[in-house]
């Protein structure tokens, strides 16, 4: 690849954030990424060193957006956004201080995209004519649409490409094999990943889009996966939704409002290490395809049976309405339990997990359908958690193990990250990592 | 398949309305493919002629929802939904009567479900237990959206198996090879079309599953395109949105209320024949992948020369703003027209190709990503007209031979459907067709 761009430094619109590295712009690669290089060097160093303050953020509907700087990033208790696109990345052979410098110029366009701004400074309304834009134009009559971007860094970041190895948190495991696992290779784990998550699939589509546009050389799509109706709710504000086997899903799902529980389940402490993950969590995606066409053949009955509650309000089948907590050892008439022992509500309950809670963020996905006409449907599984090891890994143990809904799911991809805590101004997406 | 469930005659719950092919309930089949073969004879036919009348429905928010019934069907010039799930089938080896019977039932449920109810009169919320519920529940706390359901027949169905030769429309033709097509048979074609939007997708996908699921045993799902973002405004109160190339699209585009022009351009006339399509439409498809990574790396000035507009206003290059009339006759200082003689906007303008205008339906697309890292990213072109033999075919054609885009796009999916005219309560979709 050329390097005969002019360096940033050198670039003019320079300002006295030239040196911050969240508002300085984009990187000479970032630049180069968005022209690729036949036109990098003409016209496309006047986008260097331009500066982005969100306070200097006009026009932007606040009701709709949410922070990109914050203590913790944003998209984890953000009450659940309708849609998602969310990619995991592979990074090819580059410098660590290459990638610490995509993950600045993902922090720089992130923190713009978010506000309801185009990816860089030069839109499609605007020149240099002779350059390409920095942005791609489909979200520029569109609010911020509530979008939240969420970075996260994969077990496979920390082997010897990068010298991150002695930085690799111990709660960042490679994920064990659980038992009825049907993983496709091409749908799991990945360096990086991108969460975007909006109420406009435009929006999210755009931010995915802008940043890969961004990494071009220096990261490359493994996988991806759009998913347009939320499964769970992260807030006491918002309904619970329902998943594509017709059943509310996320009922007992810890809220945003529930500050305590959401910080000793979900946010990593101080004592817990390492000092760049403090203020983090971790993520488990699951990619689960449902065979909706066996279980739409289920009776009603089988069907609430295996999740165990009601399909209409979602009382569990001990009695009450959707709220109510669900009694283990209720039995009906012949004696047998009315919650039956492998029903899904049962065993991913923290009753029966010696109080083992995760935050749920999952998204329905339907992507078209096989050769044999059955559409390609199911759930992309989202949680965080302060530490699989003792959260995730033992509830999904339990439930591939024994899970009456296992007959209708097939887990067929698979990601573990760690999430950083969030940025600031001064502080990118990472930066306690690569110091 | 077993035969041994009873007939519909015989069930209870029959009413006055039990012969009206609309809202008599689901045929035999119908209820037959939502339990299989195993529980069809358990508790199901309790649910067989149920009446559904539009009038008799409560509680669904008027303003969110569009009659099925009509003159013509909704989702042509229904103001744009912001979402589409997309399905053609094929049809397998049934009988003519049972091909009626089928669109009979579709009709019925697509009439339920665009009024907010279930597929069918048993919801999830309710018994049969012994059986699966009509409805397979993931729209059931959710309102109409919007929700359109617009059915076609495409030239295949008018092949021997269904002694339907005779009514093939002669405006039904097979489409031309167009230059530059790189069609992939996975994505063409399909005996009938279902094509749902709304403004939740949830709502849409639903809407497909479960005609899909309905038509068990009678209709295979052959391809199917999920859509997030319209790319036409079908109406004047809709601002023009994007498409994946950051471009406003359709501008140009008739608008429900140019009733002369949608008369002349849309819909079928007495004059035109057969009689049975009187009132309808006829529906061209085409799968359009974008290579939005070759895009990116275009100049902006490039990006507006092939496109002939401006990208941030999408006014003609000629002048003006978005709405005013291009001029092609405008040149530049060396003589050159402003917009260029390759560009599509001239290419595709009515004033180019004898008066000739398509309502356009288009929706953006993301299909995940290919093995290389790049996003399937597209426009799933729709459009509306009254012949295609004199509006998308010399379109087409003009575009696929000189159009400066074509660079940057490839068809890969293509489809043509005859749309009757709409259904009312004794007349279900198709009806004059199979009589």
């Amino acid at each position: 690849m050329s390097e005969s761009v002019a360096p940033r430094e050198s670039s003019v619109g320079a300002t006295e954030n030239a040196h911050d590295p969240v508002t300085r712009g984009l990187s000479r690669r970032g630049l180069f990424g968005l022209a690729g290089a036949t036109v990098a060097s003409a016209g496309i160093g006047a986008a260097a060193g331009v500066s982005i303050d969100r306070a200097t953020i006009a026009n932007v509907p606040a009701a709709a957006s949410y922070p990109f700087f914050g203590k913790h990033q944003a998209g984890i208790v953000t009450p659940a956004q309708d849609r998602l696109h969310f990619a995991a990345f592979d990074i090819p052979d580059i410098s660590r201080a290459e990638l610490r410098e995509l993950v600045e110029d993902w922090s720089y366009a992130a923190n713009r995209m978010t506000a309801g701004l185009g990816a860089g400074e030069f839109g499609p309304a605007s020149g240099p004519y002779d350059a390409p834009p920095d942005d791609t134009g489909e979200a520029l009559d569109l609010p911020p649409s509530g979008l939240t971007i969420t970075f996260g860094f994969g077990p496979s970041l920390f082997d010897s490409r990068f010298g991150l190895t002695s930085r690799r948190p111990a709660a960042l495991i490679d994920l064990p094999h659980f038992p009825g696992d049907a993983l496709e290779d091409a749908l799991v784990g990945g360096d990086v990943c991108i969460q975007a998550c909006s109420d406009d699939p435009q929006v999210a589509v755009h931010a995915i889009r802008n940043l890969s546009r961004i990494a071009f050389g220096r990261a490359k799509l493994r996988w991806s996966q759009l998913g347009f109706g939320r499964t769970s709710s992260t807030s006491r504000a918002q309904v619970t939704p329902r998943n594509l086997f017709g059943f509310k899903d996320g009922t007992a799902n810890m809220r945003a409002e529930d500050t305590e529980t959401i910080d000793s389940h979900v946010w990593v402490h101080g004592s817990d290490g390492p000092d760049w993950m403090v203020g983090g969590s971790y993520l488990v995606t699951r990619t689960i395809r449902m065979t909706i066409e066996t279980w739409d053949r289920a009776s009603l009955r089988e069907q609430e049976a295996v999740v165990g509650r009601t399909k209409g309000e979602g009382a569990p089948l001990s009695g009450g309405t959707e709220f109510t907590k669900p009694n283990f050892e209720t039995t009906g008439r012949d004696g047998t339990p009315l919650i039956a022992t492998d029903s899904h509500v049962r065993l991913a309950h923290p009753s029966n997990l010696g109080g083992v809670k995760i935050l749920r963020r999952g998204y329905n996905f339907v992507d078209g359908n096989d050769e044999i006409g059955r559409l390609n449907a199911g759930l992309f599984f989202m949680s965080y958690q302060r530490d699989p090891r003792t959260q995730f890994v033992p509830l999904q143990l339990s439930l591939a193990k024994n899970d009456a809904l296992n007959e209708y799911t097939r887990h067929v991809g698979s990601g573990i990250f760690a999430i950083p805590p969030g940025a600031s101004n001064d502080r990118p997406i990472g930066a306690g990592l690569f110091t």
